[in-house]
């Protein structure tokens, strides 16, 4: 063994001090050491000083070492604990659980998707651009649909985990029913009573692994049914229109106005079918209006016209009142598309459809072959938290947490981006940013912006064709203070990029 | 309240004795007390006299109301333990956990899979009929390629969960990379290198959920690749074929002997690609032999073949040597599939599957449309079962119960079925059975086994066109008690059928 090997072994031996860490107080902004404190932290922690499962510094020790109060260091530790950096142990003390991740160098064990070695911006994106970039590790992500992932139950899920584990009958670890398990679809046919003002019966429930394959059965199914085209909202989510036209599927645009979906545009379209996301409309953030309801229904009962409602994140709603699904009030031309991914976390890949009875049978088929049925285990906890109130409890408790990242991100834009405006804040997990200024390139605004750690979509991403630019914002996952600098950056590269534009024009 | 009802409520707060089983000892035969009693047992959880989450009488107790030595009901509980009907639940005693599944009854919260009206034994069988089958319950339950269910090794799945939740990076809970998690990837890699010979770097290993999904993901691909037909061992899984059917390929048939898969009839089939199960053939054991690895590999190798490898149950051997994948020899025209179905429990719908490098792109492109990916909690669970060595360890436990009931199968094969011949012992977790005698028609054979309780598949299921008759009889999941039960039960309904031929003939 070297002596620097020593040297090392003695140190992470030792109770954790901070000289390592090279601080000096003298640096922070008066009024901005907590938050000086948490940057630095973090860059220990990106750059390895603080590896993963070391310790920090007890606050005590740390405050007498920076002559900084104890305040100031249990606030920044708090902001690492919300970033999801760190986590307190009880007398173990506050453990580093994660690395803050940067765009220039992927933390160890992540790995860049496949096929990403080009430009994941470059216009028009190919067929995986969406989901690769979902995988894309940024330092700051602002991408939307993804909730409060630090909010995670964990404690909760693992005691709903051990009961199952006790109880679970030995023949249910075999092959089950490929429509889900019992406890699950019923599980679920309540919260979607008490919830959403749906009415059915467990087994008209199908679980399935998220909305993604939802959309990908139901292209399969649709097709065999004679359906070649399902109607899109424009701007309407690049990743669903992208499932659709996988399974062979056209995909014609609907533009959507400040009422929702044009009815009158869905009928010229032509389409048997369209996918609608009534309750907040993706990306504008706009409820269908009550007349355009009133169309789209009759478009339904009249024409036989066929609705995919995807209620992505109909449950997450901060200044206004709830509003029923479409599926509520048309049950036989209505196919039902929810998920845990924006109430728990997308990584459960868990979602549930409710379809008229003349899809369910081949929806179940569809469903058998693809792979037999979603595992087990992780449905029967799923039906504990659904049973027990447990999701509720969390989604009231997230409601909060959600609603002041909405508003810290509303601040630093207002801050920050003048000229922005700011569509669809009264519910969802994101918001939808366009600019009055003169027009840009959103795709080359997100691209430099990932260049500096920042993800975010471009507006244009998710319209066909003529799609207006702007930006998609996700606040839920992020901390505040996440989002404010991310929309600092965003900020700092929009004027490089309109200085640019007066140089060169 | 009505008096019968406060009885029953003071019975079931009272600490439990037996006399509500209404059991009297002189009932049981000779030398078969723990037998008699454990089936006693059984009927009373069946009929609901000991509902579920009731306690059995302490052994002490129930020996002396039986005036039985305690020894013969220490067993009958041992049987119950094994079956999964009853749990040690420690200083709380013996909780029932499971009522026997009765063809008749369908026990509460299991529910008939849909399109399962009609007789599931109907020849030819329909394209559900296999996967339908496969979640019916049955009091017994034959089938094939289920392992050991009640050792799964439930205590050490929560202790490995509770870890990987207390150190998962927050944003580890967001959209993953569809191949799968990296920690999973670099398991497997390191198990197949291990256990099957096999050198995969965790880049070309993709997760999915389980080897149908394998087979659905792969038909698609395939049949973008211009391939329209995937040749097949006849006999081989009827399952395996309809999953490849339902992607639109044709199956052409390739016949078995004694050596596995007749390469000559395989390059006759003039078939593009062939599935194949070559460490032990599904259903008839065979491993395949040496000069026949050979002539697949020129097969392959100068033909340009393509070889599906099903590696279902290799891992599962008793009086032979392990017989290395035939992807180890050739990584270049070997897709190889396998899953913890047959390892821990098909509930899981874990496995995976490594490609050659011309199909991984186009593998992980049609994972991603079909879900984004599995579940990241699970595949971080198994991950560290698969690094920490309990899987092995698990493996070795399983495999001294697996051969015991492969034993206690054989010699209940020889004491009921005079003239049965059974192949394929030597690994794997099923017998196939095929018969000296005239010939019979094996679905009636099953279809009347079931209505009496006992789930088996018959053989022709398996073959394409003129299948041999015959039974696949699963061994692993079932308690030896079950077994001899169960075999019993099949001589009868035998004896029946061929003395109604008699009678008709």
């Amino acid at each position: 063994m070297n002596r620097s090997n020593e040297a090392h072994s003695d140190r992470s031996m030792s109770s954790p001090g901070s000289d390592f860490l090279q601080l000096d107080i003298a640096e922070a902004p008066p009024g901005g050491r907590s938050d000086w404190l948490a940057r630095q932290l973090r860059l220990a922690i990106s750059d390895g000083r603080l590896p993963l499962g070391s310790r920090l510094p007890a606050t005590r020790v740390l405050a007498a070492e920076l002559r900084a109060s104890r305040g100031v260091v249990t606030e920044a530790y708090q902001r690492l604990t919300e970033d999801g950096h760190v986590v307190g142990r009880g007398r173990a003390g506050t453990v580093v659980v994660a690395a803050p991740v940067t765009a220039a160098t992927p933390s160890a064990g992540e790995t860049r998707p496949p096929g990403l070695t080009r430009n994941p911006f470059a216009a028009p994106p190919g067929p995986d651009v969406f989901d690769s970039v979902r995988a894309l590790p940024a330092r700051i992500d602002l991408s939307p649909g993804v909730p409060d992932l630090a909010a995670f139950p964990r404690a909760a899920w693992l005691r709903a985990e051990r009961s199952v584990l006790a109880e679970l009958p030995a023949a249910q670890l075999g092959y089950g029913d490929p429509r889900g398990t019992p406890a699950l679809r019923l599980a679920v046919a309540d919260w979607l009573a008490r919830n959403r003002g749906i009415r059915a019966d467990p087994d008209d429930v199908l679980i399935v692994s998220g909305t993604a394959q939802t959309l990908t059965l139901l292209g399969e199914v649709l097709r065999a049914d004679g359906i070649s085209a399902v109607a899109v909202e424009d701007p309407g989510s690049l990743g669903a229109r992208q499932h659709l036209r996988h399974r062979g599927l056209d995909t014609p645009p609907v533009p959507v106005d400040g009422e929702g979906v044009r009815v009158d545009a869905l009928r010229d379209s032509g389409a048997p079918a369209v996918l609608l996301t009534p309750a907040h409309q993706f990306p504008t953030g706009v409820v269908l209006g009550g007349v355009r309801r009133r169309e789209v229904m009759r478009w339904a009962e009249r024409d036989g016209g066929l609705i995919i409602e995807d209620d992505y994140d109909a449950e997450h709603r901060y200044d206004r009142a709830p509003v029923p699904a479409l599926r509520s009030m048309l049950p036989r031309h209505v196919i039902y598309a929810g998920s845990v991914s924006k109430l728990l976390a997308p990584a459960l890949r868990v979602g549930w459809v409710v379809a008229p009875p003349r899809y369910r049978d081949a929806l179940v088929e569809a469903k058998r072959f693809a792979d037999l049925g979603n595992a087990t285990l992780p449905q029967l906890v799923l039906a504990r938290f659904m049973a027990s109130g447990e999701l509720e409890r969390r989604l009231r408790l997230v409601r909060r947490s959600h609603r002041r990242r909405r508003d810290a991100m509303i601040e630093a834009i207002g801050a920050h981006l003048p000229g922005a405006v700011v569509h669809g804040a009264a519910a969802g997990l994101h918001l939808m940013v366009t600019f009055a200024g003169p027009g840009f390139d959103d795709t080359a605004l997100a691209a430099a912006a990932l260049a500096r750690g920042v993800k975010v979509h471009p507006l244009s991403w998710h319209g066909q064709g003529r799609g207006r630019p702007g930006l998609v914002l996700g606040y839920a996952a992020g901390s505040g203070s996440n989002i404010a600098e991310g929309i600092a950056v965003l900020a700092d590269v929009l004027r490089e990029k309109s200085r640019a534009r007066i140089r060169t024009g």
